[in-house]
C-alpha cells in the first residue's frame, strides 16, 4: 500500500510524511499537490493574525479544543516567518501545549523558514490544500502579524479574524486602514486588562462609519483566551460568517480568486527557477557583470540584451 | 534644460522629482536607471536594523549628524513595510525631527508601501541607486527589523548595523543564528538601562566562539542614540569596516553578487508582469478555473498545460 493510501484511509503518520515531502519541493510534490488538490475544498479555513503577545497561540488552542468537543476534526498551522528578531516565539508556545486531546481530532503543524517570502507563504498553501484533502472539517492558521507574508498567508483564509489587546488602542488611528481591509472578525484578546471596553467602542465607532457599505457587518467580540471566556461567542461569529460567506456568493468568488492566483503563483515559480538556471548557465554572464562592475554598463540595459538573446519575447520590456 | 541635466548639477528638487518618477515605476523608469546606474557605485551604504523601539532612528539622526559635521553627504532611507500593525510607527517618528541641517547636507527619504513584498526591496534599491548616482558620501537605510524584506534590504548594503537594546537580552539564545549572519556591526543602544553589559558580554562570548573562522572581527560596542553617547565609536567602527571590505576584496565580490542578483531580479519581475498580463488576456482561463472549482482539475497540472499552449520551453516543467 502507498503512502497515498494509507493517506486517504485517514493515516496520520501517512499525512505527517506527505506534509514533509510537499514542505521540501522534493521530487514529484507537484504532482502528488495534483492529486489532492480535487479532494480539496471542504475545509472551514480561519486565519488568526495579530501583534505579537496578542495571544492568539492560546486562543487558537481554545478554538480548536472547542470545536474538537463539538465533533470537529481540526488542523492548525501555526506559521512563523523567522525573523531574526522574532524567530523561535511561536514555536516555543506551541512546543508548551500539554493538555491537548491525543484522539487525532486536532493536529499540529508548525511551519518557519529562513526561505524566500513568497516561500513561506507558497509552502503555508500547499500544506493547507494537503490537510483538506486529508478532510480535517477546520483550518486553523495562526501567524505573527507582522508583515506582508503574514498578509498573503490570511488573505487565502476563508474567515480572518483580527486579534487585538487592550494596548493596542494607542495605535488603533494607526492601524485602522490596513486592518478593516482584512477583519472578518475583531476580538479584543485579554479583555481583563483596563482599556478593553474602550477599544471595543472605538473599533465599533470606526466600523460604523462604513457598515451601511459593508456587506458582511463585521463584529467587534472581546475574549480571554487563558481563561477560556468568550469562545463559544467567537466561535458563533465564525460560524455566522461561514454562513454568509457561502450563502452570498462570496466564498465561491473568493475561492476562484484564490485558484487564479495560484496558478499564478505556480507558473512564476518556475519560470523563475529556470530564469535562475538560465543565468547560472550563461558563459557571458560575468563579462556582463563586470563590465556594470566596472561602470560600462547597466543592468537594465543587460537584462534587455538577456531576453533578446534568449529568443523569448515580452511585450512592454 | 531637462530634469536630468538639473539632477547632475545637484539641484535636490530634480532628485526628490526622479525618485517619485523611479519609486511609481513611470513609463520609461528604467532607461531613466540605465542612465543614473553607471555614475552609482561610489556611496557607502549603511544599513540599520533591529527589533521595533530599539532606537534606530534616534541613531541614524545623530550618524548622520556626526557624518555631515565631518563635511560628508548623507542620505537616510527610512523603510518601513507597513504592515497594519507595525504601519506609520516608523514614519511618524521621522515627522517629529526639528533638528536636522538645512543646508542640504543630509537628504531623508521614507519609503513605505503595501505592494508586494519583492516590490520594496527592489524600489529601495532603486531609490539607493538614484541617490548614489547624485553623490551623496554615504546612504544610511533604516528598516524595522522583523521580516524576510527588510533582510532583502540590509543585504544590499555594504556595512550592516545590527541595533539591540538591553532586553533583547532574554531572546539572545534564539536571535543568535540570524543575527551573526547580518551583522558586521552589533551595537546594543539604550545602554543606560539595566543588562547592557550583561547582552555585550554574551554578544562577545557568542562571537568568540567563531572569530578564528571570522575574516571581519564583528565588534560589539554600546550607545545611548538619544544622548549622543558613542557616535564616534560607531563611526570609527563603520569606517573600519569599510577598510576592510575595500581591501580585503570583499566589497568587490559583495557588489558583483548584488549585480547579479539585480539583473535576476529586473528579468524576474518583467517575466512575471508578462504572465499576469498573458493570465489576464487568456479567453480560456475562466474556464479553466472553473474546472478547478468543480473538482475536475488541479492548478498543479493547468500551469503545466498553460506552459505548453504559450509555447515557452522550461527545463524541469
Amino acid at each position: 500500500m502507498t503512502v497515498l493510501d494509507k493517506f486517504f484511509q485517514g493515516d496520520q503518520a501517512a499525512l505527517a510524511r506527505i506534509i514533509s515531502f510537499v514542505e521540501d519541493n522534493e521530487d514529484g510534490y507537484r504532482e502528488v499537490l495534483g492529486k489532492l488538490y480535487p479532494k480539496s475544498g471542504r475545509a472551514a479555513r480561519i486565519g488568526f493574525t495579530g501583534p505579537p503577545g496578542a495571544g492568539k497561540s492560546s486562543l487558537v488552542n481554545n478554538v480548536s479544543k472547542a470545536l474538537a468537543s463539538n465533533g470537529k476534526t481540526v488542523a492548525v498551522i501555526a506559521v512563523d516567518p523567522s525573523s531574526p528578531f522574532t524567530g523561535g516565539a511561536l514555536l516555543g508556545d506551541r512546543i508548551r501545549l500539554t493538555d491537548m486531546p491525543t484522539d487525532g481530532s486536532i493536529f499540529i503543524r508548525s511551519m518557519a523558514t529562513r526561505g524566500s517570502s513568497g516561500g513561506l507563504a507558497a509552502a503555508t498553501g500547499n500544506v493547507t490544500t494537503v490537510l483538506d484533502a486529508f478532510g480535517f472539517d477546520y483550518i486553523l492558521i495562526e501567524t505573527v502579524g507582522v508583515g506582508q507574508i503574514e498578509l498573503d498567508i490570511v488573505d487565502a483564509c476563508d474567515t480572518v479574524v483580527v486579534v487585538l489587546v487592550p494596548e493596542s488602542g494607542d495605535s488603533i488611528q494607526t492601524l485602522k486602514a490596513g486592518l478593516m481591509e482584512i477583519a472578518d472578525i475583531f476580538t479584543v484578546n485579554k479583555a481583563d486588562r483596563p482599556g478593553a471596553e474602550n477599544i471595543v467602542m472605538e473599533l465599533n465607532m470606526t466600523l460604523d462609519l462604513k457598515r451601511d457599505q459593508m456587506a458582511w457587518d463585521i463584529p467587534v467580540i472581546s475574549t480571554e483566551a487563558v481563561n477560556n471566556i468568550g469562545i463559544d461567542k467567537l466561535l458563533e461569529k465564525i460560524s455566522l460568517h461561514m454562513d454568509y460567506a457561502v450563502k452570498s456568493g462570496w466564498l465561491e468568488k473568493h475561492r476562484r480568486k484564490q485558484i487564479r492566483k495560484k496558478i499564478y503563483n505556480i507558473l512564476t515559480f518556475y519560470v523563475n527557477g529556470m530564469i535562475r538556471e538560465k543565468l547560472a548557465e550563461m558563459p557571458d554572464l560575468e563579462r556582463v557583470v563586470s563590465d556594470i562592475y566596472e561602470g560600462r554598463g547597466d543592468p537594465y540595459s543587460a537584462s534587455r540584451d538577456l531576453v533578446k538573446l534568449s529568443g523569448m519575447t515580452f511585450n512592454n520590456f
